[in-house]
């Protein structure tokens, strides 16, 4: 078990002896922690090691100039420099939170990043100014359009974080598939079969094999097949991509550069790296905060207790489950798997630094 | 078969004899023959006798005053007065097209109003602007969240569209459940049965008849069930019903009041009819309109383009299948069932007009 104040300082101290500012390796070390403590560990520490493996290859920046490129006042277009995903997105969203200070709404388009870790931290940002948050992101390209068995599209998240007043904030991060690619890996790793509707072979041919993805398959989008509205999961895919690209300037759909640096980079370039859109909208630009509060707290409470189906757990809020986590792992310590506290250890070791 | 000439006009003097002002009547005539040009007549003429229910109920405003009840540059609320739908939409999506004139984006959260049509009708009134045009509205209950039987959320659809250059645009108009409710009342009324995955008993148990929405059963959201991520169908739902709800001050998820003349209005209220919410974004608030859309064209071909399966049709893009059913319904005509052309024959008799 590992506190996460030891983890932050320790993912600080990493990034530091890798070239970054200490700002920017906060930054970084902030959301790294985040996906541990909300119970997402596959966008957590287990990504350390592929940012010092880009390092060593010299694929990232660690002295990245963020900058706005073009803007409105209600807009902006950032370049993030290939830095860290962490840094533009963290700095993307905090233009977006200015921006709607000023004029009701920003929203910000962000090219030249890459693999930012876990969307809700950035929707997340805007709680505190007592505004919505929303972040998209587009992703190394792993899923099928409805129909095809081309890998087109990334598991392209979605999340949206809404204030409440007695309640707790609404909280929801998705990707546009039925699962998250972390979670067929696991399954993978495991041995394990997965549910039909995850994955298809290299004929579209739906597989329960979750290794199938390095035999030519891929993944669907949300709703399976065509019959049970798969093209509804790829407009939203297809929308977040569009939205994180190619408002931008970044790579689109197929043409995501990998964030592993064991991958080589992709012969054809659309744009400039990974893209993500970030959006910010204040409550007050709308209804007065305290009657939207309130409101936000009955619609919560009237979700909350729905009628569950018998047999079945309670109805849930979005965010329930990682905030309960995150209340648990900030008193309690984290957990990492063996594999990933060995990495850290190596990685450590070869910067001088020594991870307990 | 009829022109939409013809139906445009009838339809805009059906409403005038309701006591619609002429502009009121033509502009929700005008969305009207989009929902039967576009191959979505479940949104069409089918609800012209609903409205006139709804007239001879005293349940809506003939003569509205749609104002703004509240500002910023780039966000408003808009009071829609209990009018036809149309008529406060196609307005609220002309306020977020002026405010993104102004400063970038508009964006505009509309209480008190009633059932629109088609949500991408109004996401492509930004086309012509070259803006992104973005459609949300809450609906009536029948949607059940994950695990639960109790109807809290509409269909709640999703409309977004994208300029593109010499490729025709991006339209994505998607309920957030598997299927939309319209599909579902046609295999009803023909007696067939449903495949699973799409509604529920009222025990939660899935279901094949289409008919169990009127013995308790629900609807189920995109995804189908937890395994297969009907969570995130319902985050999506519920981020479209806040949106269009709370943000404005209308009636959210369970609330929303019948669009139906038949149906009592509920006894409780937490808002003003029903919500939608309308977004604009200019292109050129983020990038050149000559790159974008060069861009688009890119994205476009690469996803026409993509490999399909043995077997299975060619990889659409959003709103190929609409764009071509226009095209063919503008030259050809519009084919109405001998059922709602009856209807519309006796609608028109009693208001002293003709249904050819």
């Amino acid at each position: 078990m590992y506190s996460y104040q030891y983890l932050t300082e320790f993912t600080t101290e990493l990034f530091t002896k890798m070239g970054c500012s200490n700002e920017d390796a906060l930054t970084s070390a902030k959301v790294f922690i985040a996906a541990e403590l909300r119970g997402l560990p596959s966008h957590g520490l287990i990504r350390i090691k592929d940012y010092y493996d880009l390092w060593k290859g010299n694929r990232i920046n660690m002295k990245p100039i963020i900058s706005i490129v073009h803007e409105t006042p209600s807009t902006a277009v950032v370049d993030g420099d290939n830095a860290i995903g962490m840094i533009p997105a963290t700095r993307s969203m905090e233009i977006a939170i200015e921006k709607a200070k000023k004029v009701g709404t920003g929203w910000v388009s962000t090219r030249n990043s890459n693999h930012y870790g876990i969307a809700g931290y950035y929707a997340m940002m805007a709680l505190e100014h007592d505004m919505i948050g929303i972040c998209l992101t587009n992703a190394n390209p792993l899923v099928a359009p409805t129909f095809s068995v081309s890998r087109l599209l990334g598991t392209n998240p979605v999340a949206v974080a809404i204030p409440a007043g007695k309640q707790p904030p609404f909280v929801a991060d998705f990707a546009t598939t039925p699962i998250a690619r972390g979670k067929l890996a696991v399954s993978e790793k495991k041995g394990e079969k997965v549910p039909l509707g995850y994955v298809q072979d290299k004929d579209g041919i739906p597989s329960d094999d979750p290794g199938i993805l390095k035999q030519g398959g891929s993944m669907v989008t949300l709703g399976g097949d065509y019959e049970h509205g798969s093209h509804k999961g790829y407009c939203m895919a297809a929308i977040v991509d569009i939205f994180s690209a190619v408002l931008s300037g970044a790579n689109f759909g197929p043409f995501v550069p990998p964030s592993l640096a064991y991958l080589p980079l992709l012969e054809q370039k659309t744009g400039e790296g990974t893209g993500h859109f970030f959006g910010a909208m204040r409550i007050d630009a709308f209804q007065k905060e305290t009657i939207f509060k309130a409101k936000m707290d009955e619609w919560i409470l009237t979700f909350r207790n729905a009628k569950s189906a018998p047999g079945k757990p309670k109805v849930m809020i979005p965010g329930d489950i990682e905030r309960e986590k995150e209340e648990k792992f900030r008193k309690e310590g984290i957990t990492i798997l063996p594999v990933v506290a060995n990495e850290l250890k190596e990685v450590a070791k070869s910067l001088g630094l020594n991870f307990i």
